[in-house]
């Protein structure tokens, strides 16, 4: 059996060596790529994604997998072996369930819509989108009936992001949760506004970089396995435990965009140079999920880049960088003025005591339309009237309301939760940390981080994706996600904040 | 059959597609990759490279191709199905003949070698190379023999890189060439030497990357199908006739070295940009030759970027670039000095009349090594020799002499003269060009390269691979590759230079 499983190991390796080469052609494509590359690159990646599904399918794998995922019934539940068969089944099923007819039709109707959503986004003219949207949920409509039966028709596409998560979960958790960001959000609205003009001077793209760059090295950042670069939209990409490159963007106008980009990215690459190197080539080297990977970022970006104890240590340095814009600024207000709260249209600008509601706002239209209750020709309205509802705010048009994000036009339904979840397990994790290491604000204060990027390596990056999110929070925290730290974590900074 | 021909040109593109994905690997390697990546890259680009084997050498492939073949002698033998056909079945039978053994274990040999070769040179200590260079002397002797028979050992190596070529035939042209080129190099060496002492002062970096750029772009470099980065060591790489990139280097105490090198590239990026776009994902959108492809490199290089009549347009620019350094040297001065000649123990430093010297020494090491008349122990030694013979110069370590190239280390038996060849036929493409177009001359003086670019682009680069390199030759020139018009060339500029 050993002589198979090696066998099996030898060809999931192969089977995701395809896979990050495919990713590295995309990263080429976002950072790299003359535009004359794209029609060709498209091939490229069709071919390679291809490849991963055929290899996957083929009768010879199938068969290993079949006699293997009855073996890991003998091993622990618990070995990596056992995880890692049951990872590949779990690959496995989703490949052999989808048809390559439907993940073609499914490939060439995003690329299709991702030109229209920018040209409709452009002119705010969401009749120019409206038909490839509706083709799209129709396509994930049909996804989800790959999957029946389910509990619920929205499960299998949250699934991707969450594996094992279900709807009314999320549900459950949201419901718990949106009274009370409701109603800390009209504490803050109810108070005097704090100072935030500061941040929009002018500030130097080269100098945001060079701290961005500081702050980073300080948090871990290993130079030697990754890289960053300047792309439209940031991301974080892996081709390897060590190769974990990021992505950033620098507004001269605004600058958080880059710093907060950066440290937020800087989480993700985090958490993707931690995984225990023995799991290379296999798809435990990954993380446990969007929301468990979103806790990495929302932790690096917020909980300690918005931080007090972090600005101790670093204010003086941005300072040095910045003298003409922040040297009459102190920290006490330069403190309050990242932290500035105020219900907005657009979500990626939003800060943390909003931003769980512009999710909320999402996962329900898109509950609604996979149930069928709500046509895309009535989305925009629907998107309105609920802006209304938990803002109190009615976007001028669609581009700054209804088509502000590119999810849609990707098919990545299901994908929004994980946003909220992610803040929400932060939070967790935090709580959970500040009881191990009660000195964690001192240390902070010292520029320090290597205690707490290695808690979050032993704890959460070492197992990558050995367990399920619910189960790798239960097993570092005691319980399931759980909103309640992230609201007493709001509550505890804003109030201070905000004189509640 | 016509479906069958569609049929197969869709494997033929994604095999193509594969080989592509593994380019761009490898692009990513020596331009962006932080050093932690490495490890795993050389899996992903294996795996790459034995799906294209495992692609190429299937059954299903290899029935679809023979039937393929048959038709393909029905077809007008100089259509572009036929050649693609033809092509295809030259990729299949160098596939099916090494074995995968083979393969992996050259491999994994050069993996080795590289890093001892690094070591060797740095330390110059041949010594240490000499056990791995056995080795892969005996490899490249083995893949001869999958070959056999053959008409000479070399014949199958030099086939990789110059396809159809003979060794007998480039001993032929190297013979022929010999005597000439050593009686102009004595001729050089009896004259006063010219000043080039300017090219060494210290020239600003990015204004040196800056002129390139300004010259490429008038050659025809396309920046939306290109982009060109830093890397140890320049080159080529196209992912896509759209999106063909080059690399330079920049020292900045001799000028020579990054403008030269990004035209020698371009020339190579001007082939790759220009085959015919209906040759996408096919084996034919490539250069017919590594000596078709160098004599496109040095025509933009040397022909037209070492010349009067280019720097008659451009001087006065690169004076504006650099005014303290060139403000005072003359145009005559100046172009003299970007001439000048004198032997040297380094090939990549070599002038245009030294060049090919330093070519033919190594071909002549390389078919001993092959044919076993010269074992590698006794290869410094045969080296010194040929040094003295040829140049009057004796290396003083064998870092500057048989340690200083990297192809060896990497297996490139048989690239050599390619070099040699494609400087031959640059000479031979600018006599025909010349008499089609006689004022090339106050085109150039005009900065107008586009004609010059045209003419390359309908005679060369358009056909790709179709038309082997002697046959394309043949085609354009009215006769086979020839080292006269190359000796005329290099007479007629030196004996104005030198006053011959």
């Amino acid at each position: 059996m050993e002589k198979k499983l090696a066998k099996f190991k030898q060809a999931v390796a192969e089977i995701f060596d395809i896979y990050a080469a495919a990713m590295m052609l995309e990263w080429d494509q976002q950072v790299n790529m003359p535009p004359g590359g794209a029609e060709r690159r498209g091939n490229q990646i069709a071919t390679l994604q291809g490849l991963v599904h055929s290899k996957t399918t083929s009768k010879k794998f199938g068969k290993r997998l079949e006699k293997l995922s009855k073996y890991a019934e003998e091993l622990d539940p618990d070995s990596d072996d056992a995880r890692l068969i049951q990872n590949v089944q779990k690959f496995y099923d989703t490949h052999a369930k989808v048809t390559p007819e439907y993940t073609a039709k499914f490939y060439k109707t995003v690329a299709l819509a991702y030109g229209a959503w920018e040209e409709a986004r452009a002119e705010s003219n969401f009749a120019k989108f409206q038909p490839y949207l509706e083709e799209i949920v129709d396509l994930r409509r049909q996804y989800a009936e790959f999957f029946a039966p389910y509990e619920h028709v929205y499960d299998p596409l949250l699934d991707v992001y969450e594996p094992d998560m279900k709807t009314a979960e999320v549900q459950a958790i949201f419901n718990q949760l949106r009274p009370q960001q409701v109603e800390l959000l009209k504490a803050i609205a109810d108070s005097p506004q704090v100072d935030s003009s500061f941040l929009h001077l002018e500030y130097d793209e080269q100098k945001q970089w060079d701290f961005g760059v500081e702050v980073i090295t300080k948090y871990g950042y290993d130079w030697k396995r990754g890289r960053q670069d300047k792309s439209a939209h940031p991301f974080t990409i892996g081709f390897s435990v060590n190769d974990v490159r990021i992505t950033t963007r620098v507004d001269k106008n605004y600058i958080p965009t880059a710093l907060f980009g950066t440290l937020h990215e800087c989480g993700h690459a985090l958490y993707g140079m931690g995984h225990n190197p023995a799991y290379e080539r296999t798809p435990l080297a990954d993380g446990a999920s969007m929301a468990v990977h979103e806790s990495q970022s929302r932790t690096y970006e917020n909980l300690v880049g918005r931080s007090m104890p972090f600005w101790e240590h670093f204010y003086p340095r941005l300072q040095e960088f910045f003298p003409s814009q922040l040297g009459n600024v102190d920290l006490g207000t330069f403190y309050k003025g990242i932290n500035y709260v105020e219900p907005s249209l657009i979500r990626v600008e939003a800060d943390e005591a909003t931003y769980n509601l512009h999710i909320m706002l999402r996962l329900e239209l898109e509950i609604a339309l996979m149930e069928g209750s709500l046509a895309v020709n009535d989305l925009p309205a629907a998107w309105n009237s609920r802006m209304e509802e938990y803002f109190d705010l009615t976007p001028p048009n669609d581009a700054q309301g209804v088509l502000q994000d590119v999810h849609w036009s990707s098919g990545y339904f299901g994908y929004f939760p994980t946003y909220a979840l992610g803040n929400l397990i932060s939070a967790q994790l935090w709580e959970k940390l500040s009881q191990e290491m009660p000195d964690i604000d001192d240390q902070m204060r010292r520029g320090e981080f290597a205690n707490l990027t290695e808690w979050m390596r032993s704890n959460i990056h070492v197992h990558g994706k050995k367990y399920k999110p619910q189960e790798l929070v239960q097993r570092v925290t005691g319980s399931k996600i759980d909103p309640a730290p992230y609201m007493r974590y709001l509550t505890t900074k804003y109030s201070e904040i905000y004189g509640l």
